[in-house]
This record gives C-alpha cells, structure tokens and sequence, in this order.
C-alpha cells in the first residue's frame, strides 16, 4: 500500500446472496447468485447519496483502496475514487461490484452449481449487460438505495446506459465514459477473434478445465493480446515501443520474441491469465456483442424517452475502439429528445484506456458535472 | 473463365530453378531454390519493357489471368493487368513470382529439403524482404531483363521499395501502394497475435505436420481473422455487416455464430487455410516486421540516395493498416533527396484492401504515371 492521505484505506470485498431466480433475458431462470462488492464513504440518511460504478470488461468489484497493508496496487479506479477525488468519498456513497458471469467473486462460470457440486462452465446460462444490472439493482435494493447515479467506462458505460433506460425509476444522473450504444461490426470481429482463440485451445475442453492440471492459457492470452491492442492507439504504441527490439540491437532471425511490442504483448497475455477466466471472457464478451441500447426500442430516441436522468458523456480522441462518433450518437439522440446531457472529447494519446489514466481531466469534469447534479438537488431539500 | 477481352487469357506458371546458394540476410547459405512466376505479354527486343509486380502477405505468382478454362477466378491483379490496363501486356512485359518462403510453387518451408526428403518445415531460414528481392532479380536476369519498373501494393510495396534502394541498377520506375517503410509497433503486434495463434495450435507440431491427418487449420483461421479486420475499415465492414445476425433475427444465447460480421469472418479463416500454409504464414508476417527501408542506412533520405527511379505512391483515405501518413514520409523523403515522385491518396471505403479494388481510379493514376515514364523513354530512343 503506497502512502496517499486520498485513499480510501483498506476495504474489504463483501458478499450478498440472492437465493430466488432472475429471469434472464434469455429467458432462463437463474440463481442463487453471490454478488462480490466493495463500498467506499457512507450512505447518508435519506439514501440518496450513492453512486454505482460499473467496470470494464476484466474489472472486478476492487474500484479504490488496498486490500491489506501490502498490497501493491490499488482498486482499478482508484484515482477516481476517493475523500475529494471525482467520486468523493466524503459525499458520496460509492459501491462497485462485479458482473454476473464474472470470475472475482459474483456468481459466474468458474462458480460451483449447487446441483452438481461441480464448476458450471458452459452450462453457465449466456448472460446480457441487462441480466447483469437486474442483478446489481437487488444489491442496491439490498443496501437500501433509494437514489443514484451509475458511472462506468467502456462495458461500464453500457451498463450505465442500461441502469439509466431499464432501471430510470432509480437513477438521478449518468455517467457515460469511453463508451458506446452498440457494438459495430468491427468491434464484434475483435470480440469473436478472441472468443475463437479461446474455443480453439486444446485445453479449453468445451470449458470444463476447472480441476485440470492444464488450462486454456494460451488462448485466454491471445484473446488478451488483441484486446489489448485495441485498448492502446497506434501512435502512442509506437512513441512507447517503436520498432525496437527486446534486449538486443539487431533481429533473432527465429520466431521467438524480436521487438519490444512483442514482448509487452506477451507480457500482457500471461499475466491476464493468473487473473481472469478463459469461460468468463467467452460470457462477457457475448454479453458485449449483445448489448444494443436501441433494440428493444427501435431507435435510441424511443430508449432515451424512459429515462429523465442527467448524463454526462465523455470521450478521448485517440480512441479508435469507441471513437468519439459513438459517443455523438448518444449525445445526439438524447438532445433530441430534450434530455440534460453534457458531452466532452478529452484530448489524449492513451487510446480507449484513457478511462482508467487520464484521471485529471475527467475528475475535474466528473466534478463540475456532480456539483451541478447536486446543488439541484440540496436547492430541492 | 468469365468473357473478358481485356484479359490476358490461359496462362502458365512457370518454374525457375536456382541451383546456387544465396546468402541470405540471416548469413545463412540457401539453395537451391524453385521460384515460381508468370508472365504476360512480351519482352521487346531491347529487354527493357519489364513490369516486376509484387504480391502482398498471401498473393501468389498468378496475377493475372485463368489458368483453365474452368477456371472461376481469374488472378489476383487480374482487373490491373491485360490488354489496355493499367499494366498493359501490349507495351509491357509483365512478370510475377511467388515469394521466397511462400507456399505457391517458390521455395518455402511446405518445399521438400532435398537432403533430408521431407518438408522443411521450421528448419526453412527465416528470410526477409530483401532476401526475396534477390531470389527476384535472379529471375530477372534469367529472363534477359535490362530495365525494369517494380509495383506492388502492402508488402509488395515494401518489396517495390527494397528493389529501388538495393537493386537500383536495373529499376527505372518504382508503384508503391498502400504501403509503408516499415511496420508500425501496431502492425508488429497485430502479426504477432497471428503468430502465436498458429504457434500455439496443438496440430502445429513445431511445424513438422505436413504428412500429419490434422494441421493447425484452427490457428492459421485466427491468424487470418485478426488480419482479416485490418485489411477492412470500420465504417464499411459496419455498412456491409451492421449488427445483423446470420440467418436469423435474434440472439443465440449460445457460443456459435450469431452475427454475420462472424460469418464472414469465419468463411474467411476457413478458406484460407485451404489455400496457405502455417509456417508460410509464419516467415512471411516475420520478413514484413523485419522490414525497415530506413534502418541500413540511418534514415529514409540516405536509403533514397540510392535510387534515381521515378516514383508513384497511393494510399488510401480509409486504410488504418498502412494509413496516407506512412506514405507521406516516403514522399517527403524522397522529395528532400530530389527524387521524381507523385503522390495520390485515394478516396475509398475499402480499407487496406483498397489495392485490390479499386483499381478504376489506380489504373488512371498508373497509366498516366507510366506514360510519363515511357515519354521520356520513348523520346530518348
């Protein structure tokens, strides 16, 4: 644990239980479901001071502070999260959980089915970003929220759309970062390449390898290295690695690793495989592919017309996964709709995981929008 | 065989045989060597109308033409080479070779080792653009060439590049399009990915499968998938795919295809790997990391010292892979050496593979630039 007085300290990951079905939307019935989650700052006494943040694809319910005194790394937003950070602590009533069909606590693939004794793996039923928010809103039901706003960068951003339009009774403002209404086509390509990689690992044995001594590393890290190029921008990639080689001046002339780029991405892949689960990027990815915010309605307008929360949206200019265009959408479809919607192009060479470096700019942002968001409020007490 | 009097008609590979070694870049001695080629038109008496074309990353030596009348698909080029086209078989002689290290009739790693009786395989030398500019210009010679211009599109851009700096004596004017000096850290990750995706198939076998029942067919369709996207753009594959499923108008809610944009890209792998080879796969990706025009001789201005060839270079609006700004540093290092360069980027939807369609627009361009070039040759007679 690094010494920084803006810390939520120590946390600890909580568990709640939902023992009765949800009925997914693929029409499957569903439970019990163990949901993982961390809260940050205190819920006030009118309960309405609590903000939801949602993760990224490989996130997990750990957004701020130090497991144990030796931790190394904090929670993967902990810059953002925190006593006067962007998510204030010390207003706020801050909660992040993990998905359903996730691998770090909530109830997914890797988990035991309580009928068989054994890992679901691919009887594990295809899950949705909606499945996912109908599950975040019983634990929010659970921690006795009455009100609050939803946060979240990329798949995050998803979700919050979702909890904004499906779950608006609750929601008072949403925060939409690096994100999209849907999907294009490419962004399903690289999604099915890495589910490929995956399916096609000899030891992937139809996503039974749970108690098997080899696991589908290898596919899990190359889905890992094509995710992970499309989270970096070419430019900046270039700037960091250019086409230097690892630890020598001149080329192997074999097929081991050459270039710098090649170990980074190497680097990459094996260590995402110690922490996440070959079934459950299958699932989440899936649950990607699926979301579309305008489906069910015909057009984002009509989705937009459900909700009357305030929305801010943001984007960073070098990300090519969800470039700026897809936020507009978004904007757009809400101004015409006469919705409150604030909308910023951060500038930044960090690609689409800007969300989770380009702390400043959006905490001073995330602030402004939060004040204003709140000073109506304490006008309205 | 479609009816097309502009085509170049049945044509022939033909097979050339080095029987001395080469040294490669490597410093590896290698022989002998069968290269495959074709040829379209005639030389003319002073051996000096000869139009080298290049193939890209899985082009073969058949650029043009049908090789039956059964035939279904003519050549890969077949729509810029013949009669009246942009290369003209009525001025020009045109010739295309295999690559060295390929799987279409040149010597590559699926070729028998003649001292052992069995494929190659992974003892086949790793070898580099300039290695197969070499194995080139010994076909060269033995066809009687005294002059030649060099074209060729992504990698054989790169090869048309090495020709005018490396093999400067023979090169009077030098197509390079839609491609680059060398790969970006991007480009460099992306053929890594496919690499380890092949390495990593269990049928791989340290690439000693060739007389095995089962290939790494898996890992060379993924290789080819990840490629796949980023010979398309964004826009258009999302304008041709959408968000459509395949033959259906509703989720699976399982792991087999569910959107079109999966289809194809699954169509795609699949035949791919009936017409490539993996390790081929393997030392090609690696001789185009590899390349770098700058890196002999310290920058881009000293390798064009080199070389007092015309030069065309087009690039294509909507190309991520080898984007208008990688050309324009080959232009503005060429323009600062005095060089005789045009430059042309292309408005096209079709992404990297733009060089492979839109060729009404490139035939214009390439007409005008040889006619200039033959100008000045025709008045100098």
């Amino acid at each position: 644990m690094e010494e920084n007085n803006k810390s939520v300290g120590i946390v600890k990951t909580q568990f709640f239980q939902i023992e009765d079905n949800i009925e997914l939307e693929s029409g499957t019935l569903f439970g019990p479901i163990q949901v993982a989650y961390e809260t940050y700052g205190q819920l006030n006494e009118t309960k309405d001071n609590a903000i939801l943040l949602l993760h990224a694809l490989t996130g997990d319910a750990h957004a701020a502070g130090y497991h144990s005194e030796e931790d190394k790394k904090p929670g993967w937003w902990d810059d953002m999260v925190g006593p006067g950070k962007a998510f204030d602590t010390d207003k706020y009533f801050v909660i992040a959980s993990n998905m359903l069909g996730g691998c770090s606590g909530t109830t997914g693939p890797c988990s035991i089915n309580p009928q068989t004794g054994k890992p679901y793996g691919l009887s594990f039923p295809v899950i949705t970003i909606s499945d996912t928010v109908k599950v975040q809103r019983k634990l929010i039901e659970h921690l006795g929220v009455k009100k609050l706003i939803v946060a979240g960068g990329s798949m995050g951003g998803m979700q919050a759309l979702e909890w904004a339009i499906e779950q608006n009774d609750l929601v008072n403002a949403c925060i939409i970062i690096a994100s999209t209404g849907r999907l294009t086509a490419q962004g399903i390509a690289f999604n099915a390449v890495g589910r490929n990689a995956i399916l096609s690992d000899p030891y992937f044995n139809n996503g039974d390898y749970y108690d098997k001594e080899l696991q589908p590393e290898r596919g899990l890290a190359i889905a890992r290295m094509v995710g992970h190029i499309t989270y970096l921008c070419e430019d900046a990639m270039h700037k960091k690695f250019g086409r230097r080689f690892q630890d020598k001046d001149k080329p192997n002339f074999d097929f081991h690793i050459d270039f710098e780029v090649e170990s980074y991405l190497e680097h990459q892949g094996r260590t995402f495989v110690d922490r996440f689960d070959a079934n459950s990027y299958l699932y989440i990815t899936k649950a990607v592919d699926y979301f579309d915010a305008a489906y069910k309605y015909g057009s984002l307008e009509n989705a937009f017309k459900r909700t009357n929360a305030k929305f801010l949206i943001m984007s960073f200019t070098s990300d090519w996964l969800f470039p700026t265009a897809q936020s507009k959408e978004l904007v757009q479809a809400l101004t015409k709709e006469g919705k409150d919607v604030s909308f910023c192009e951060i500038e930044s060479p960090c690609g689409h995981d800007a969300f989770l470096l380009e702390f400043e700019t959006q905490t001073k942002i995330i602030k402004s929008f939060l004040a204003k968001e709140r000073g109506l409020y304490e006008q309205s007490l």
